[in-house]
């Protein structure tokens, strides 16, 4: 249970337009796409946010690219380290090589495949350890000593944060009268920014989450206005099984208008309508935006104008929830 | 096997431009995905222009709104014809309702269900016919006398591959330096309208054609110099079935550089690897251009950059070929 404390320095626009400066040439500004089809079906005039079309696969390249290029050249010298078994271990190692300097990825041992060639492909060192949070935490630390590494956390870091953020900056350039935001959420850091940005450049928009209800613990939290554990997440999106961070949280509370939650059904029917009508490949954690307006965990008025954020496209083909 | 009329009217640049004014805000401008991966293993810098993520999942949007929108109001009034099974029947059907004009299209009675929902989906009649081209020929001119509505052909007309030919303007605008464009080639339309406006653009340019081995007639006719029509088509590309126009030949003749052939392998290969890398759905005749680079159809010195047309993302997801 985590009190917040009103004086903790926070996310600030100052911050999100300064990393939209600083990785603006090493991410994709990515399209957001349209489908008459999919307006008419809903009644609103959708703008869909193709993260899953960004650097990587997935919007974790903004957030690690500002974290790392923010690190002093003495900092940086001596590499980066995370612990993920996702997204954000490859969007690091990547942005480390841009950087030309070393990235250390903690991972389970039990991590699927591709993961491990993701991180491979960008020239990570992998860790490997047992598929528990003790002794994640603990090969971190442990690497953390004998390199002198900068930990780079894959949310609960308001460096990370403030490029998650950037995204939101690129979707009201393009479309100024966007009347609502719908953001997937799972530790926090990626509806942080985006709430942080899009409030900022137009208060009267609505930022809501998006999470699987399996893995419920950010509405709990969001209700409680306190930080409610996720126990035992039980979900096919794999990249919203984690537990809210305090730092997102505080944000969350502040800027966020609400968060829903969509079930596992709704999620797989989503992907497969996007792959069908958008034809684009999201994963589950990706499809719950998309999922919440299907099954109407949420309404906006009548032809308003909703982006939604598609956060990612890594799934392993061979194995389509269908 | 066709004379070339050396006197006959051809496709211009200015008809190309023209056809991107009319038809700019009633299409999609598709973006030119990039890949750091498929730049490093290719050893070129590759620009993919996603046609898949057009309007109606094709670029055969943009000859289907050229040819409606360039029909007087006293022709539109009494609609338009075609005969298609694939993508250009849906794309005409769609130009026709935003014109709020009729679309008859004739369809073979063993076309996949898919494929008739598409033209329903935008409101076009569907005419059901036998699938022999004799019976699509008949039903189309019965049509014809009975209604009034002018025939739009799928790829043999000036209208419609002046739309086609926008996508390569929208290219070069995006890439000036440019080297070179793969194009798929079936009957022939895209590939002509995106030679003449691509060398008409910039005349240094390399156009390329892509087909599959399994219907060749387009790279035979270019080296007989003759249209050779294809009789078995045997592909999984089943937009590149058709056999090659007379009036896109003649364009083709003149301004492309060269055709080359790929086999079915290295299709379903390449529409993977676009799936798993890119992240956006494309058909087997959307991937051959890829393909083309996978098996070294056609070499570009190093570094050269490169555009690749993927055409289209229409399949049934339950039948992948893998």
């Amino acid at each position: 249970m985590t009190v917040l404390d009103a004086n903790a320095p926070g996310l600030t626009i100052e911050a999100i337009r300064a990393a939209h400066e600083r990785i603006r040439d090493k991410i994709h500004r990515t399209p957001l796409l349209r489908s008459e089809l999919l307006d008419e079906r809903s009644g609103l005039q959708l703008h869909f946010k193709c993260e899953n079309l960004q650097q990587g696969g997935a919007f974790k390249a903004r957030g690690a690219t500002n974290a790392v290029y923010l690190l002093s050249a003495q900092e940086a010298a001596r590499g980066v380290v995370t612990h993920s078994s996702g997204n954000h271990g490859a969007a690091l190692a990547r942005a480390a090589r841009l950087r030309d300097i070393p990235a250390y990825i903690v991972m389970p041992d039990n991590a699927p495949a591709a993961k491990l060639a993701a991180v491979r492909r960008y020239g990570g060192i992998i860790n490997l350890c047992q598929p528990t949070l003790a002794a994640r935490e603990a090969a971190a630390r442990e690497l953390l000593q004998t390199t002198g590494a900068a930990f780079i956390h894959p949310y609960d870091d308001l460096r990370v944060m403030a490029g998650q953020g950037t995204s939101a900056l690129e979707i009201l350039e393009d479309v100024p009268g966007l009347d609502a935001i719908l953001c997937p959420v799972g530790g926090g850091g990626n509806l942080a920014g985006v709430a942080v940005a899009a409030k900022s450049v137009k208060p009267t928009i609505r930022v809501i989450g998006v999470e699987p209800a399996g893995a419920d613990d950010a509405a709990r939290s969001f209700r409680s206005r306190h930080i409610e554990p996720m126990a035992q997440p039980n979900t096919i999106a794999d990249g919203l099984r984690a537990s809210l961070g305090a730092k997102p949280f505080a944000e969350i509370l502040r800027h966020v208008d609400d968060i829903v939650t969509v079930s596992e059904a709704s999620i797989v029917n989503a992907m497969r309508t996007l792959w069908e009508e958008l034809r684009v490949i999201v994963e589950p954690s990706g499809a719950v935006a998309y999922a919440a307006l299907v099954e109407n965990a949420w309404s906006p008025p009548p032809n308003a104008r909703v982006a939604l954020l598609l956060t990612g496209g890594n799934l392993d083909l061979d194995r389509l929830p269908w």
